[in-house]
C-alpha cells in the first residue's frame, strides 16, 4: 500500500494546495498521471474542480483526469496509475462513489500497490468509515462505510478551540463521543498542514505540528513527527 | 401545534439551561411535567441527563421523566403532557428514536396539540431530516428522516467565522452545499441564545441576535425577532 492522508488541500490564507504539493510530487515518483474523484465538490461543476487541481498538478507536470467524464469511472479507476480523490463533502462523495462501485474498487487498487492521494475528505473515505468527518449530512449516502484501506479514523482539519463565546461542541468532545460509541477504533486528529505518509509497512506524520490521538480508556495525547505510529496499523 | 426549537442549552459562560428557562415555564404554562427524551447524550449516562434537566426544571416546579426508565417509550411519549427532547449526538438520537418507533409517536402528538421543547439536536430533529445538523455522524441512524414537524430545516448553534487562521469551511459554506444538493428547502442559521416559537399557526424568532435565511436561488439574508416569518410555513 502507498497512501498519501491529506488534512486539508489549502492552509489559510495559501495558494489552493499549494503546500503539500512537493510532497504529492515526491510521493508519485515516476508516475505522471493520476486518477481524479471530484465527486465531494457542491456548489461548482466536477469540470471546474478537475480543472482547479489540473492547473496545479500541471506546475508538476502531472496530468489529472477527472472519473466524471466516463461512462465507466470503475475501469478508469482500475486502470489507474494513482488516484487522487479531493475533499469538500464527505457524504454526497461517500454516495456516488458507493453508488459506482469504486470504494470497492479503489480498496483493490491500493491492496495491489496503486498510490491514493487524498485530502479532506478524500482522507476520510480511505478510513473505515465517514463517521469522524466534520461535513455536513446534507444528502444520505447507502453507508457509513468507506474504502477501509487502513484501520483507524482521521478526524481532517483538527482543531483544538471554538470561536470565542460559542457553546458548541469542541471537535475533541465530538471525538469523545465517536470512541464512546465506538471503543474499538483509533482517531487521529490530523491538524491542518499536516498529513499521513503510509509506504514500505510504515506509517510515518509529515507535518510541524503534532497530531491528537484519541482511544476509548486512555487520555488523548499528542504525536509528533518522527514518533512511532505502528500502533495505528 | 407547539413548538419551542432552541439554538442551545447554554451560553458560552453561562450555568446549563439558564437562559431559556423562563421561555419554556411561560410556553409550558400549566403543563408542570414533560416527558424527557434524553438520547443525545453520549459521554454521561441517560440517568445523569435526566438528573441535570430535572435540577434546572425543578427551579419552576416542572417534573422530567425520561423515557429510558420505561419499558415503553412510545407509551410514555403518547400519555405526555409535554415533549422535551435534548441535544447531544444528533445521529445517536435519531438512531435510537428511529429504533424505538418514537419519530412518529411524537409527530402524531405535536399534531394532537401536545407541546414540543427541543433544544440543539432536539430541534434538529423536529425538521424533515437531520441533514442540517453540526454533529459529527458517530453512528448511523435507519435514514436522515426525523419528525418532520416543520417544513423548514434547523441549523442550531449557527455562527459566522472560523476560528482565525483555520481553513475548513465555514457553517455558511456547510448550509450553501446543503441548498445546492436540496434546493427546495429553507434552512434556518439559528444563532445561539435564539430560539423559535410556533403556536397558533404563527412563527416567530426570539432572542437579540438575528436569523440568517438560506435557499437556493436567494442571497443568504438576516431575519429579527418581530419579522414575518410565514414564507417557512
Amino acid at each position: 500500500m502507498k497512501l498519501l492522508l491529506i488534512s486539508n488541500s489549502t492552509n489559510a490564507g495559501e495558494p489552493y494546495l499549494k503546500y503539500p504539493m512537493p510532497r504529492i510530487d515526491e510521493f508519485l515518483g515516476s508516475v505522471r498521471e493520476v486518477v481524479f474523484v471530484p465527486y465531494a465538490g457542491i456548489t461548482f461543476s466536477y469540470a471546474e474542480y478537475e480543472a482547479k487541481v489540473q492547473a496545479r498538478f500541471a506546475e508538476y507536470g502531472i496530468k489529472v483526469r477527472s472519473v466524471h467524464r466516463s461512462k465507466d469511472p470503475r475501469r478508469m479507476i482500475r486502470e489507474a496509475q494513482a488516484i487522487c480523490v479531493g475533499g469538500g463533502n464527505t457524504f454526497a462523495l461517500t454516495k456516488k462513489m458507493q453508488e459506482q462501485g469504486l470504494l470497492k474498487a479503489i480498496l483493490g487498487k491500493i491492496k495491489a500497490g496503486t498510490p491514493y492521494i487524498g485530502w479532506s475528505a478524500g482522507s476520510n473515505v480511505c478510513c473505515p468509515t465517514i463517521c469522524t468527518t466534520n461535513d455536513m449530512p446534507i444528502v444520505e449516502p447507502e453507508s457509513f462505510k468507506a474504502i477501509g484501506a487502513v484501520k483507524f479514523q482521521i478526524n481532517p482539519h483538527y482543531l483544538d478551540a471554538n470561536p470565542e463565546g460559542h457553546a458548541g461542541e469542541t471537535r475533541e468532545q465530538r471525538i469523545l463521543e465517536y470512541i464512546t460509541a465506538n471503543p474499538r477504533r483509533y482517531v487521529v486528529g490530523l491538524r491542518e498542514g499536516c498529513m499521513l505518509h503510509y509506504e514500505n509497512g510504515k506509517l510515518e506524520l509529515i507535518g510541524s505540528r503534532p497530531m491528537r490521538i484519541f482511544k476509548k480508556g486512555i487520555a488523548p495525547y499528542e504525536v509528533k513527527a518522527g514518533d512511532d505510529l505502528s500502533f495505528l496499523l
